[in-house]
């Protein structure tokens, strides 16, 4: 291990280049490589976060996404695909290690609350030196632009995916003091009739972005279905002062 | 509302001065009163998070907590005392804000998770110019500083305050992929076996404090129970490659 770079997980918070913290940023600016997730003919959204904190001096490691729209996610080839591609990029990224160089991989929101920096973490951390820098996630991001209190006191926080069934996700709103529910996308209709259903869609706030530049807001109730961005969230505060 | 200061809620963050977001610290920066809830005859935790950044034009305004370690906090009386405490503090902060100054509010964590700032905020949010900073929260700062990836994919997260009933507990952690329990302290040894009994205890890690610098973690199971500060938390790692 000695004479080896270091890897490190930085979390770039929810879109506003603000809300990095005082370590991402000096993390950032001193990084030999700075690596990003992104889809294939994007920038990153990460990268975008640190667009000015970057040198003439930082080598930039994107690491594009296989192609695999065409295929479905619950397929055993796209898992064996993606799977590879972790692979192929802790490689990359430990190439970088082993001579010598500190990696900071980008992560939107925080490393390790479903971030993709995970799949590297788990291939790395045992054999190089690892930190992860925690970054404020989009959650935190929504409900502070929508000024909402969402858990004090003894309040169970659930933080649900909103891919999960109906009858489940009803189960889950009526057993619990205050949610979070993420993958809201497509998902919205579902996630409307189970609120509805456990008698919470009263107090169900729509939150767009968890950016301060272009955040949208507005109850759930008076939003129509539709489109509605995968990264979208939906917040069910569990204070009762709130109410 | 027009003439009037305002009111900032500002996230702290774990611990650590480096986790703070640059957002944060320019606010503290130029703040007209930097507020901060603390113990009589204690300096706050947020404040000392922050001193470095204080100039001799920062006015300090220390709201502390009314001596009620005689009362029972389930009691009425206690009550009663908080919500007098919290509506006096209200004031004071109004007065500050009504001459025009901005009051930024020092929240450790996140102001609106489980902060005492929300107790400010719901009292003025309506009335004056007000703004939320997230922070980085004691979970994150506790999972970055073990490197434990703790949800992933479709994962549902569930955070549990460490004074529930026994049986409850249990019941909780059978029914979710990941959980934070907060509020350990006393409450360990029934964690514990709410833990043993749900068949999570041998994934579940105890960490001491989110801070980079002082920060104790490890295996629950190999911990004994005894004093455990209430600010300890334990987590239990949803993500199946993590096991």
């Amino acid at each position: 291990m000695s004479g080896s770079g270091k890897l490190i997980g930085v979390g770039t918070g929810p879109g506003d280049p603000e809300l990095l913290t005082v370590k991402a940023v000096k993390t950032i600016e001193t990084a030999d490589v700075v690596a990003y997730f992104a889809k294939q003919g994007r920038a990153g959204n990460g990268k975008a976060i640190v667009e000015h904190l970057l040198t003439s001096d930082t080598t930039l490691l994107p690491l594009y996404y296989p192609v695999t729209t065409e295929i479905d996610k619950n397929e055993a080839a796209y898992r064996s695909q993606i799977t590879a591609f972790y692979d192929q990029s802790a490689a990359i990224v430990a190439g970088h290690l082993d001579a010598g160089r500190t990696v900071a991989v980008l992560s939107e929101g925080d490393p390790l609350f479903y971030g993709s920096y995970m799949h590297l973490h788990v291939r790395l951390a045992d054999r190089y030196p690892t930190q992860v820098i925690p970054g404020i996630t989009a959650m935190s991001g929504c409900w502070s632009v929508a000024g909402i209190p969402i858990v004090q006191g003894d309040d169970v926080l659930s933080v649900l995916p909103g891919t999960m069934a109906e009858a489940e996700l009803q189960r889950r709103l009526v057993d619990t003091q205050a949610a979070v529910i993420m993958k809201v996308g497509r998902n919205l209709p579902k996630i409307r009739r189970a609120l509805a259903a456990s008698g919470r869609l009263s107090e169900a706030v729509y939150v767009e972005r968890g950016t301060m530049a272009n955040a949208a807001m507005v109850k759930l109730a008076d939003r129509p279905d539709g489109d509605a961005p995968y990264f979208s969230l939906v917040l069910v505060p569990g204070w009762e002062s709130n109410r």
